[in-house]
């Protein structure tokens, strides 16, 4: 939930002048994203999403999100497009931050991913990583591996207030990624955030993915050991195999994983469970005692984490 | 901003299928209201508002408050419609809460409201005095003169951490209204909290009035004194008077005020200003230390308070 930003009827009609969208009839904060301020927009001539990008989001950064959703949504990908200015702006000021407008795609995020959403997801993401490889600008991953030691270090001793040893524990696992890190593996575009909440189906169909605030130049294969952490484990964290078959079978049916691919699958989900176990934990200890908003729980990340421990090739999670 | 309550695609669907408003299509959490988690739903047959009733509404008020948008709109008064399922029921329950819908409202909220906004204000407020006259049902105001003193006993003595000597002066206050408060006053349905952010515009005319949950059966000219302490002060707490004279007027174009009803305003005006600094005060005070939510500063109303204790009579307010 984020609305961080309180903006004026009389700015946003303001802004509004600059695009060729029509008169405001309304707006609401949405309660979506964790990163930004979200504006559900009505005007004469449909309904918009107006984004404020609020400090978490690095200004610098944002030529590369608006311009990816513009080249991925230019090759078919349904996902937000970005509405330009009359002067062919993407990128305004509203109420003191960076701000941009974007279509508005209907459809309906899954609480509870089945077989077939998974499958669902393996074949958008596959098509994305194609879409985006003459991407041409770049942006490095400042949430992979290199980063993992440093963020667990601003968490400090306390994480062992969440779960005793915790802190050994990720040490040791750390100390594991960093040497067996693979590198080489074929590069691109990649979502790196692709959970549920940002994967809008109508019916059984995939109707769009959104939310690309994390996007950035990295791995693919890691896209895909992101989505198994995200997309096929059951409520009680344990892994549905069922699930991991479909999505990598989809993905793997519009681009083929090669061996090497293949055999970093478990060292890069555990760097995955890895990356959200730590954020999380950042973001639980952040948090002051007795505050309205609970952030997400870290230690469904240790478990997954546990699990692909326990890996002993990628066949353990449906590769055929 | 408020959604407390998140409700799965699944159970959303399900729901629907009791009304007949097409097929579900998108639904987001808004950041509206501070009493329930409140939804814009799109459906293949248009927007609506899902509200779900957290526990600070009582259940059993709820049929006052849908059965008062239903007769206000069919009196041709703008306010959301509840949305009947194929039953005829305009209540239900969804993720365990009472739940209903209503129609979607264009409009847009004034943030600094002009003399203009005053009038149209006044006017709505007469019709919606007006049309309320024939509403069967009753509903005792739960936050009137005699709720006072135990909500600030509930406070306790820690108002005098926002402000010294704070708690002295309101039970001096409390004591004067106590005494004087008027009785045999014509009475009605009022809305009771005709905040500016619950009157919607679209351009200069008033296309809509919402939030009727705090309506209720009470001294109509109370609803006036509300008015004039939440739209006619200017943001460094002075009265403009010029304000307060066109919202008197434009309501008495509609519905004249009797000489007892012109004489009483003063003291519903610190009546009205005192509910709202102790509302606020509650609040302010039960808020931890360092939290995300920071609530609505309860001092404005005592400055308020302060400007009705010099008023001398109806006309400072601009009544002619």
């Amino acid at each position: 939930m984020a609305v961080y930003t309180d903006v004026s009827t009389d700015d946003l009609a303001r802004f509004l002048t600059r695009y060729d969208i029509g008169e405001l009839l309304s707006y609401k904060g949405i309660a979506e994203g964790v990163e930004n301020s979200n504006f559900l927009v009505h005007t004469s001539k449909g309904y918009f999403i107006l984004t404020l990008y609020e400090k978490r989001v690095a200004e610098g950064d944002l030529p590369f999100f608006i311009g990816l959703m513009e080249h991925l949504a230019a090759r078919g990908l349904n996902c937000p497009q970005p509405v330009k200015t009359k002067d062919g702006a993407a990128l305004g000021v509203l109420a003191g931050r960076p701000a941009a407008i974007v279509t508005f795609l209907d459809g309906l995020w899954i609480r509870k991913p089945g077989v077939g959403h998974c499958a669902a997801v393996g074949e958008a993401l596959a098509k994305l990583h194609l879409a985006g490889g003459d991407f041409a600008m770049k942006r490095p991953n400042a949430l992979s591996v290199e980063s993992w030691r440093p963020l667990f270090e601003h968490a400090g001793p306390r994480g062992d207030t969440v779960r005793p040893e915790l802190c050994n524990e990720i040490v040791g696992e750390l100390d594991v990624l960093e040497k067996s890190w693979p590198r080489g593996l074929p590069q691109g575009v990649i979502h790196a955030d692709l959970f549920p909440d940002n994967v809008f189906f109508l019916g059984d169909r995939l109707s769009g993915l959104i939310d690309f605030y994390f996007a950035c130049t990295d791995t693919l294969v890691y896209d895909v050991a992101i989505c198994l952490n995200c997309w096929c484990f059951e409520p009680d964290h344990s892994f549905n195999v069922t699930k991991g078959r479909a999505l990598l079978k989809a993905y793997q049916a519009v681009r083929p994983l090669s061996k090497a691919e293949c055999d970093a699958l478990p060292v890069l989900a555990r760097g995955a469970a890895m990356r959200f176990l730590l954020t999380r934990l950042v973001d639980w200890l952040a948090v002051p005692e007795g505050a309205l908003v609970k952030p997400k729980d870290p230690l469904e990340y240790y478990r997954k984490l546990r699990f692909h421990q326990s890996v002993t090739s990628a066949r353990d999670y449906g590769l055929n």
